[in-house]
């Protein structure tokens, strides 16, 4: 088997939103063990514990047929939703014939979170950036002496005495803090067993729990990622950094608005609306901490630190801070600084003493997600002159390197992730997420989520579509649909809308024809042009600041939607300047790798605050430029051909 | 009129435990002006406005009779009660003789609270010494720039930065600590008035409340302190060290045993004993936060700390920390350390991120009302070695001076305060306070406190009591009364109990007969001897330290008892070394005076840290001469005459 050098083959390992490639001549067990993401499989990949299942997402197709080891251990249903076990699949001989002519395949690949009790290193930039392990939380197994007449020391000075000379006195003479919930506990705790104790020490200070006998191991933190669509949590192991857990699930306020901002008009328009919105998400997370503790068998107490990133309003109304005035010009939000909060003040249910450091926030639609991609893809360490771009629900860019940094939002993204897109839908099962349109006949070919009959498009299935439309001469680089081209076949008219037919009724699993319409054309062409020419908005700001000529040479594409895009379709749409692929990088859930990240290191949180400072906020709408920019970035992909010199098809393609 | 230079005559103003002396040629008014105690008076002292009503507990006859000024403003039961106007009021004329003949008068004066609203010095030790005023609370009334899309900074930003301009940035370029619960009110209030603001800081460097407009006024202090008996509530202005009002009141857990020891019993014997116990001082303590601010028309809210004194196990309940562990050996508390706690984990009705400091401990029976005496005292700055002694429910001892300071306890107060004494009570109307017996005839006259009929004796009546049984040879240096005196009209004979009449039952208001028994006097040597004994052996134990051959040439009685005693008769039964009564200085509530002073100075708590390192713990008990000390102490004086160089009376006193 034979992978050619410059054309890599991806897989993407999930929920971790890890990146690896296929290694020539290595199954994807070995795949696994060498990307660092170490499973629980009891025989070693030999093929006789059946442990390491593993879930086939996409690219099935590119893998040797089941082996008789796989038939033993997976049912036929198994087998049919494209469960296998990765010491038994490497890449499919045939494949290698592909990978010379066409695009290479690409694999997703979902792992079970039974298998990922054990380790798996973090996730970092593009760049594979790693992260020192200095957390803030640390555990202390004492025998704590006794008490006499002639030396009746009080309690906890006793425990500071074992402490002492455990890790030695405190610098300047400091005194070790103590939380008030353990000058409670200690006189019986300390009794249980005969002095034996365990002390937990936050930050090198501060006393916030303890146990009696040795607890040493149980030290865990959970770093969260609240999005305004999606939660994540990770447990980790604060002694050995390992991750025992992941859970997640929707953000239950979409009930109350997809977006941000219609979650804030539902706050300023009910009188308990930031009550009940802060409730159920405390409630969302309570249920993930439930999960993760039930995974790694520990108990919530046991959980001393969490760590939390999200975009502005998320973080205010999981503080229980009104977003009302981010919805206002000029947008500002309560507090930017990051914050450390009592476990206790947020009602979440771990640790009563434990601390939750909140991430800070640029502006009020640049959020703690933002300062998370920028720590962990290390975005302010690069020479070069990056563009990070974190699409979620709403869209975030950063422009800089180590010299200089600024960021801006676009309100844009959401149509990126299916909303106002008569057919868009999330990257679930069933959703189209890829596409092809044969130019001659216009015949389209589409991939869906696991290979499920169509229910939708997806945000990649649109940047597809559209890149592919637009190759077929479909439609116009202005966006317009050639009406030439009009056959019932292959077209609706609508009330003055024209649609252009991906699946027909009779493939799809909702009785209709799923379709691009020229309202969604539009839309996508305001979302793609809202990214470009702020991009382009905030690198001026940068050229004025600095007086310099730089240009973007690197891309960063974090969170699900830019780990999932067609770059080469992402750059013909116009949505990313024109750069080589190799320099755009897909870096993940960027967002919660960063709340890992502060978890696991506490310099970070420090280092996250310099980014703060040292971030130029670019409120893009207000620059001079603004409207001419943002006039010529609708055009696919650009009205100025000059800035797209690679994109070589375009020669052929109507600008109206 | 005069008053003859060496015999002062002492005014003790209540309830501020404030001592004064008769000044020649002024009135009562100009006394108070002199003492620093401003009351409200409207005139100024001319009797034209009839505010200056005060109540004489003690020494109303020693005062000119009712003027006519006085017939204007009093009513008839006024005067009956003893209500008078303090500008119409000076020492009688008469009084000269008695000061040239014989004990000078005492006087008792209460202040009702009303007159208290201005402002009073805080009462030092019996030296005088004052008290800086450094707060740990300041409030800013800020006017805060307005956020602009040219420069949105966050809410806590801009408030930040309208501080800094408004005080100067923190020392090493730290930042503004800030609360959570300011987080959440910051967006509505900074805009509810225009950006008009005032803030209130902590320690200089914490941001603990915020409200709209200005409110620089309302800042408030509480100094508490929770004694076993009685707990008294001090609210301060912490703008102009002003104390706006006073209450206090019983502490509820009498209900649940007299003194510690049986609170500890209750605890350890009942399941939520704890946190009954907790909860009704909480309550207590929240009717007296209520009556205060009822009292200087101020919201809870805008009390911002508390400062706490109290004996170990009064502030292990506080803090509901079980005290369990003091009452077993080797009788160590949970912790000694000087704490900050919220007020919220407290369930305080102050303001929710108000700081509650809590003096340290010394001791499981040296507790943070001990600190509160030495610090108000200033006993750690004085050249000469000096005795405190704080007599109250329990009894802690402290001696020392600038160079050294050593303490320990004896569970002996209590007698004195009417514990186990047949006719033993608290200080309160009808209590005999002061006793003369005829050493002739044995006739027995005394007062009472307001003078109501008798229903017992309080302490100082004990003391006065057994003094002047000696003096009439009724009882012996042993202690044993004299059976030879016995005569039906003036003992009783019960089950060999012998019992001296103080009181008939036809005087009394409790139908029968007030006495002081063999038991009673037993009672008192037991109580008298553990402090002489007590004293005797920390004294010997500084001496094994230092290798000094020093003695105690200076007393300072603090606590209501200390307050009230006859100094010369305390010394004629041997409860306090014979020194000149000169040197004998009653310095009133001492411990609740130390917690006014930490409230009003924060460097006082670092120096209460200091007090806590400095100060020896003795266990008096474990002592090698306890058992020899104690037992000679049991006699009256001493069994060792030459300790008590003074009593020239005891040459007539028969030993047994």
């Amino acid at each position: 088997m034979m992978v050619s050098k410059d054309r890599k083959v991806v897989v993407d390992f999930e929920p971790l939103s890890r990146r690896s490639y296929i290694l020539p001549n290595k199954n994807f067990y070995e795949l696994l063990i060498h990307s660092g993401i170490y499973i629980r499989s009891l025989c070693g990949g030999k093929g006789s514990c059946g442990k390491c299942r593993v879930l086939f997402q996409k690219g099935l197709e590119f893998i040797n047929p089941i082996t008789k080891i796989e038939l033993e251990f997976l049912s036929k249903s198994d087998i049919e939703e494209g469960w296998r076990l990765a010491c038994q699949c490497r890449l499919n001989n045939n494949s290698i014939i592909h990978l010379e002519e066409q695009e290479p395949p690409q694999f997703r690949i979902f792992l079970p979170e039974e298998l990922l009790f054990e380790d798996f290193k973090i996730l970092t930039s593009g760049r594979d950036r790693g992260v020192k392990f200095k957390p803030n939380i640390k555990k202390f197994h004492l025998y704590v002496e006794k008490p006499s007449l002639k030396k009746p020391l009080s309690d906890l000075e006793r425990v500071i005495a074992s402490l002492n000379k455990e890790i030695g006195k405190l610098e300047n003479h400091k005194r070790f803090e103590t939380d008030y919930e353990v000058f409670k506990k200690i006189p019986d705790v300390i009794r249980e067993k005969d002095h034996e104790i365990t002390v937990t020490v936050l930050n090198n200070k501060r006393i916030i729990d303890c146990e009696s006998g040795n607890t040493v191991d149980a030290n865990f933190g959970i770093a969260i990622d609240i999005g305004t669509t999606t939660i994540v949590g990770y447990l980790i192991n604060l002694n050995d950094a390992k991750t025992y857990a992941i859970a997640s699930c929707l953000n239950p306020q979409t009930a109350f608005g997809e977006d941000v901002v219609s979650r804030i008009t539902y706050i300023s328009s009910n009188k308990n609306g930031l009550q009940q919105l802060n409730s159920i998400v405390i409630e969302a997370l309570n249920d993930i901490i439930k999960k993760v503790c039930e995974k790694a068998r520990i108990q919530a107490s046991q959980i001393y630190e969490a760590t939390i990133v999200g975009n502005s309003v998320m973080h205010h109304i999981f503080l229980n801070i009104t977003p009302k005035f981010i919805g206002l010009s000029p947008y500002v939000p309560a507090l930017q600084h990051s914050i450390n909060v009592n476990a206790n003040n947020l009602n979440l249910n771990m640790s009563k003493q434990g601390n939750v450091f909140v991430l800070p926030l640029i502006a009020g639609y640049v959020g703690a997600d933002t300062i998370g991609v920028m720590l962990s893809s290390g975005i302010g360490k690069e020479d070069e002159i990056t563009l990070a771009l974190d699409v979620g629900t709403n869209g975030e860019l950063v422009i800089g390197n180590k010299e200089f940094l600024a960021t801006g939002s676009c309100a844009a993204g959401s149509a990126l992730e299916g909303a106002h897109i008569a057919h868009g839908m999330r990257a679930a099962a069933g959703a189209i997420d890829s596409v092809k349109i044969d130019p001659k006949t216009l015949d389209v070919s589409y991939t869906t989520i696991k290979s499920k009959p169509p229910m939708g498009i997806c945000g990649s299935g649109l940047i597809d579509s559209v890149a592919e439309m637009l190759k077929a001469k479909i439609i116009s680089r202005s966006g317009h649909i050639n009406k030439e081209l009009f056959d019932q076949e292959r077209f609706i008219r609508n009330e003055n809308n024209l649609e252009f037919i991906l699946a027909n009724d009779t493939e799809t699993s909702i009785d209709r024809p799923i379709t691009i319409s020229q309202k969604d054309i539009r839309e996508i062409q305001m979302a793609k042009g809202a990214f470009f020419s702020g991009a382009r908005l905030i690198l001026q700001y940068l050229k004025r600041m600095y007086n310099s000529e730089a240009s973007i040479s690197q891309i960063f594409l974090a969170g699900a939607f830019g780990n999932y895009i067609n770059k080469e379709n992402a750059k013909f749409i116009g949505m990313i300047p024109d750069i080589p692929n190799e320099k755009i990088f897909q870096i993940g859930n960027a967002a919660g790798i960063g709340a890992q990240h502060a978890l696991l290191n506490i310099d970070l949180r420090e280092k996250a605050h310099e980014l703060l400072k040292k971030t130029h906020y670019v409120e893009i709408a207000i620059e001079a430029n603004f409207q001419k920019e943002f006039a010529q970035a609708m055009y696919f992909p650009h009205m100025n051909l000059d800035l797209f010199p690679s994109l070589n098809e375009y020669k052929h393609i109507p600008k109206r």
